[in-house]
C-alpha cells in the first residue's frame, strides 16, 4: 500500500512514502487520513534484519542525518554516524525520518490538507511526540523491521526516543537518549512559548496563511524565537568564552541600535537565516509537541512506573553545562529507570559548551556507544 | 537654577526638577543642554547633612522605592526601605531618582525634544550607566549633599551603584551591591538583545514614533521582552516550584495554540500588562546602556586597577540561584576590589529563587545591612 519511488534503503538517498491504508489517530482525537514520511537510511539490513538503529532528529533537525546530499548540505550527525563512526554504517543500518509536523518532507502543517487541497496550516492538528513516534511505526514496517538495535536521539530526540520504548516496549534492545529529559519543565516551556508567541505576533503570520503570501513567511517572528533557542543551547560560560564582550567591528560601541557585539551578530545571522530552511508554522506545532511531552502522563506521573511499562535498555547522556536538560533531570530519569528494574546507566560528560554538546562532541560519546552496542 | 516646586525633600512626594544651566555631556559624545529629574524622597536629612542614602532602581523599576503613591502604588522595595527597615527611614534620608532615559518622569525618548517640541523618540541619545548617574548628581547638589552614607541598587541598580564609586569616589561612604556585575556578560547582552528586537519587529513601533499612533505603542513587541526578562529573574527550580506543569484551568492540554500552561499564563499576564507602565522605547535605551555597561572600560579591563580608583567601602550580596547575574560574578568582583585594597566583603545569600530575591527577601539582607551601616 505504500506509494513510493525505488526504494533503496541501502543507499543515502531521500525517500517518501505515504500511507494511504494508515489512518493515523492523533492524541489529540483528531485522526490524519494518511501522512508522508520522508526518510533516509545509510549501510545495510542484515539477512535477520537485527541491526537497525533508528535516529530521532531535534527541534530542527531532519532526516539528513549524516553524509553529503544532493543539494550539498552535510549531515547534522556526521560525526557520530558514517563508517566506523559510532553508529557505524559499515554494521549498522541506520534510518532517520522527518518528524511528523515537521518542514523536510513528512507531512506537516505546511503540507496539502486533502481535504481543500491548500496547505494545512492552522488546520493541521496539534500533535504530541507519541503521535510523531507513530507516524514512524508504518516506516519499519514499510522496511520490514521489528527489531532494532537501538533507538537514539538527542534533545527532542531524546524525548522521541522515549516514546518509542513505552509505545513499542519489545522493539528496540537499546535506547540511547542525549540531553533529554522525560517532560519539558516550566521554563523550557517558557522559552518555547515566547517563540510561538513572537512568531504569531509578526503581522506576516497571518493566522498561519502565509504560504502564498507576496511578503513571504514570518521571518522576523521566527528570528526571535530562533534567536531565544540558541541562547538556551550553550552555556553562559561558552558564550564568555566565545563571544565575551567582542565588538563585531571597530573598537568602540556605536551608540545606536545597530549590530555592537559579535554575540548580537551571531545570533542575529542565525535569526535571520532560519526562514530559508524551516516553516515558522512547524516550529509552532513542533514546540507544542515538546510542551506537551511527559513519558509519566500515561502513569499519573509516576516516572518509575512508566519505565516499567518498558523493556528497552537505557543510555542516559548528559553534559554537565546542559542549562536547558540539566544532568539532575537526566538523573533522575536513570534512578527512575533503575528502580523499575531497567538496566539503565548515566553517563555524565564533562562539555563546557552545554547542551549542544550531544550534536558535536565526538568523545566519550563515541566510544560508550561503541561499547554498549557491541 | 533649578526650576523646581516646593522643595519638601523630607516627605514622600514625588519631585521633578530640571537643570537648565547643566548641559550634560554624554558618553556617545552628544550633550543633553538640559534634562529632568523625577525623584522621591523619605526620612529627614540631619543636621550635618551626612545621613543620605542614595538608592538606584532597576531595568523597569522607578523612583517610587516605598510607601503608597499617591496612585496606590506600593514602592517595589517596601520590604526593605521604610521606618526600622534595613534602610531606616527613622535615621536616614533615603533618595530615589528617575533614571535617565526612564519613563517616570526623568527625561526620556518619551519626552519632549526642546528642538522639535515633539517626543525625542529614537532622536534622544544612546546613554550609557554612566550618563544615568551623572544626570543625578544635581540632584544631590539641590539636596545640599556632599556625602552620601551609603549608595545602594540591584540588578541594573548595582550597576549604577558601581558607576557612581567611580565617577565620585570621595562622595559614598558604602556601596551596597546586589545581584548584578560588574559588566554585561555575552548571554545577558544576548537576551536584551532579542527583546530589543522584538520591539523593534512590532509593526507598532514605527521606527520609535507610536507616541501619536491611534494603535498604541508596540504592545506585542514589548510583551515579548518583558516575558524574556521574567524568565531571566527567576531561577529553574524556582518556575518548578512555582508552575512546574500546571494547567492553567481545566485538567487536560487543549490542543490549541491557547494558553495551557500556568507559567504561560504567567509570563503572558506580565507580558501583555507591561505596556501599562513602561515605554517601549525606554526599554531600548535603558537595556542597551546595561549591555554598555564595563566597570573596567576606563582601566582597559583591569578590572582591580578600576576598583583602585575608588574609595568606598563595598558590600556584594548574590543570590545563589540567580542565573543572570551569578554568585561567581560577583566573587569576581568583590576579589578584584580586595586586591586593589577595598574594603569589600561578599554576602552569598541561600535564595532558590534567583535574581528578583534582591526585591523580595527580607532577611538576612535587613540584618547585615544594618550591621555594616551603624
Amino acid at each position: 500500500m505504500y506509494a513510493s519511488g525505488a526504494l533503496t534503503p541501502q543507499r543515502t538517498h531521500f525517500h517518501t512514502f505515504d500511507t494511504p491504508g494508515d489512518a493515523l489517530a492523533l492524541d489529540g482525537g483528531r485522526t490524519l487520513p494518511s501522512h508522508t514520511v520522508a526518510y533516509q537510511t545509510w549501510g545495510h539490513l542484515n539477512a535477520d534484519r537485527s541491526n537497525a538503529i533508528l535516529i530521532f532528529h531535534a527541534l530542527s533537525g531532519d532526516s539528513h542525518v549524516t553524509g553529503t546530499h544532493v543539494d550539498g548540505r552535510t549531515g547534522w550527525w556526521d560525526l557520530m554516524v558514517g563508517p566506523g563512526m559510532a553508529f557505524d554504517t559499515d554494521r549498522y543500518f541506520i534510518i532517520c525520518a522527518n518528524v511528523l509536523g515537521g518542514c523536510k518532507g513528512s507531512t506537516g502543517p505546511g503540507s496539502t490538507n486533502p481535504a481543500t487541497d491548500r496547505p494545512y496550516a492552522m488546520d493541521f492538528p496539534v500533535i504530541t511526540i507519541n503521535d510523531m513516534v507513530r507516524a514512524q511505526r508504518p516506516l519499519l514496517r514499510l522496511l520490514g523491521i521489528e527489531k532494532l538495535q537501538a533507538v537514539t536521539g538527542g534533545s527532542m530526540g531524546g524525548m522521541l526516543t522515549l516514546a518509542f520504548t513505552q509505545l513499542y516496549p519489545d522493539m528496540a534492545e537499546h535506547a540511547i537518549v542525549m540531553a533529554s529529559a522525560h517532560t519539558n519543565h516550566a521554563q523550557a516551556i517558557a522559552w518555547n512559548e515566547i517563540g510561538r508567541r513572537a512568531i504569531i505576533a509578526d503581522p506576516l503570520w497571518l493566522e498561519g496563511n502565509y504560504y502564498d503570501s507576496p511578503q513571504g513567511p514570518p521571518k522576523q517572528g521566527l528570528a526571535i524565537a530562533r534567536m531565544i533557542g540558541h541562547v538556551t543551547y550553550i552555556s553562559e560560560g561558552a558564550m564568555d568564552r566565545k563571544f565575551g564582550r567582542a565588538l563585531q567591528t571597530g573598537t568602540k560601541e556605536s551608540f545606536t541600535f545597530g549590530i555592537d557585539y559579535a554575540v548580537e551578530s551571531y545570533l542575529a545571522y542565525q535569526g535571520n537565516i532560519f526562514h530559508q530552511r524551516f516553516d515558522p508554522n512547524s516550529y509552532l506545532y513542533i514546540t507544542r509537541a515538546i510542551d506537551y511531552f511527559d513519558f509519566a502522563a500515561k502513569t499519573n506521573g509516576d516516572l518509575t512506573a512508566a519505565f516499567a511499562e518498558t523493556r528497552t535498555r537505557f543510555h542516559f547522556f548528559s553534559y554537565d553545562a546542559d542549562w536547558l536538560y540539566s544532568p539532575e533531570r537526566n538523573e533522575t530519569m536513570t534512578l527512575a529507570a533503575q528502580a523499575a528494574g531497567r538496566d539503565a546507566v548515566h553517563h555524565k560528560i564533562h562539555a563546557p559548551l552545554g547542551h549542544d554538546a550531544f550534536l558535536v562532541l565526538k568523545e566519550p560519546q563515541t566510544e560508550l556507544i561503541r561499547e554498549f552496542l557491541s
